[in-house]
């Protein structure tokens, strides 16, 4: 096989996956998302068969040492993206935080070398991490656009899941920033995406006013207080994802297991339930598809 | 400061971590070692109060999408080291499985990077991942004398932990096998190492017959069936690590957790005792000493 068959080839078995990615956004199942951190995080979400993964950008970057948002070099990023996609034969959705890029053109370049790394899905965010401001939405809804065309250009179609944090970083009092994340979502949605991601969404009240109001595949993210799987299905939610759960409860673990061997001098929390070496072991390779 | 000036300031500073180190292996109470995967594992570890980190082979290598081993690059392995090494400020000890080397000169060059990666102790094997033999005893010697070389050439004073897989992996019945691990951390101790490091080493009346004929200080791994703290502190035990236990128990809550949300539709796993996001954000950040 030539290079250029090879990357045809490959590009190709991505195209598929990008339309089952989409069609599980429209399933009568709600689509449970687990975004893994690394790796074997992500290898094991597989075997334990989610038909989709995600990352986390938090769970990622902070992994690698760096806070999340966009401080880590877009090249060490992709390399981390295309660990990840060698070892996972589902779908694999890339958190893309904002895009690494202010103008639309150099967030399709991004998203670009995003989508050669393996990925058939993103997560894109309206607002700039330093400063919590989110962008003018004329502006974002052109960076959408922008992703779309890249992802058609290349023979992938992308599922993009545009997330808004309007809820959060909007003027206003809660009322106002629902109705601006509202518009927003509306505004993304029209402008061809796959799916929305009002973050901080919670409440029932404001999760069934949002599937109403959008018609649309809205995504929730795991948390404390998150109606169970069944209740979001029936409040029209399309998909949830993890967010950096994962990592929380990870890291709350190793707090736990620390406390114990510390204060009592045994290891309960790091033996009980856990996986083998030889289990560790085979989340290092590709999973037979 | 000057580059030159800087170097040596930093490598002053890991002086006396090192030497700080080899102390936790001469107190009352023996040293609990946490062993990390990445940047968060490890600095949460320091956060806990433990008064050094560890890195586990297992764990970095497979969270980077390689098998235990030595098939990672050096130059990926370095720079893991170094993330994990920029965020912790308690003496690290990094598992540098057999040296990433075959004659002494190169292992001694590969320890030497792996020091100016901000080791200040390191673990290193007898044994070839990919055929399980033991290297000749005095092979094994003289790696150890190079590898103690290069930690007084740069200045470091290197905390060396000797691990032997003669238990596991030499010739004879078990109590032949132990005995000839007995016989190589006799003849790793006299070549000048710190600490030795008998894998496999569970059972009470082994240990014991370990620690008496070694007389020097002994390291043993957390594992199902280990003796509590306090016995192993009993039976002459100096250091006690948690190999890839953490890795396990994190992989063994990402099942668990799945499970949860698959069968049931809930997140307690994955909410109960987990951190917050600011919290992770911290585990970026270096500890401040």
């Amino acid at each position: 096989m030539t290079y250029e068959i090879a990357v045809r080839y490959f590009l190709k078995t991505q195209k598929d996956k990008a339309e089952n990615f989409r069609e599980l956004h429209h399933l009568d199942h709600l689509l449970i998302l687990p975004n893994a951190w690394d790796v074997p995080s992500a290898r094991i979400f597989e075997d334990q068969g989610f038909p989709a993964v995600a990352t986390s950008s938090a769970g990622m970057m902070i992994s690698l040492g760096y806070p999340d948002g966009e401080s880590i070099r877009i090249h060490d990023f992709l390399a981390a993206v295309k660990r990840i996609s060698r070892v996972v034969s589902v779908p694999l959705s890339v958190d893309a935080v904002a895009g690494f890029g202010f103008t639309p053109s150099e967030v399709a370049a991004s998203i670009k070398h995003i989508i050669e790394s393996g990925a058939v899905g993103i997560n894109i965010e309206d607002f700039e991490h330093a400063s919590k401001k989110l962008f003018p939405v004329e502006n974002q809804v052109k960076k959408l656009k922008a992703i779309k065309e890249v992802g058609e250009l290349v023979g992938v179609p992308l599922v993009i899941n545009a997330r808004t944090d309007a809820l959060r970083f909007a003027e206003g009092e809660e009322d106002t920033r629902l109705t601006e994340a509202i518009d927003r979502a509306k505004a993304y949605r029209d402008a061809g995406v796959d799916c929305v991601y009002p973050m901080g969404l919670v409440k029932e009240e404001q999760i069934s006013k949002f599937t109403h109001e959008l018609n649309f595949p809205v995504n929730v993210m795991v948390r404390k207080g998150l109606p169970p799987i069944q209740k979001l299905q029936e409040l029209g939610v399309s998909r949830v994802s993890f967010g950096p759960s994962a990592s929380y409860a990870a890291m709350g673990l190793l707090k736990r297991a620390s406390k114990e061997i510390l204060d009592k001098g045994t290891y309960n929390e790091l033996t009980d339930g856990a996986i083998s070496y030889d289990e560790l072991e085979t989340l290092a390779l590709p999973k037979k598809s």
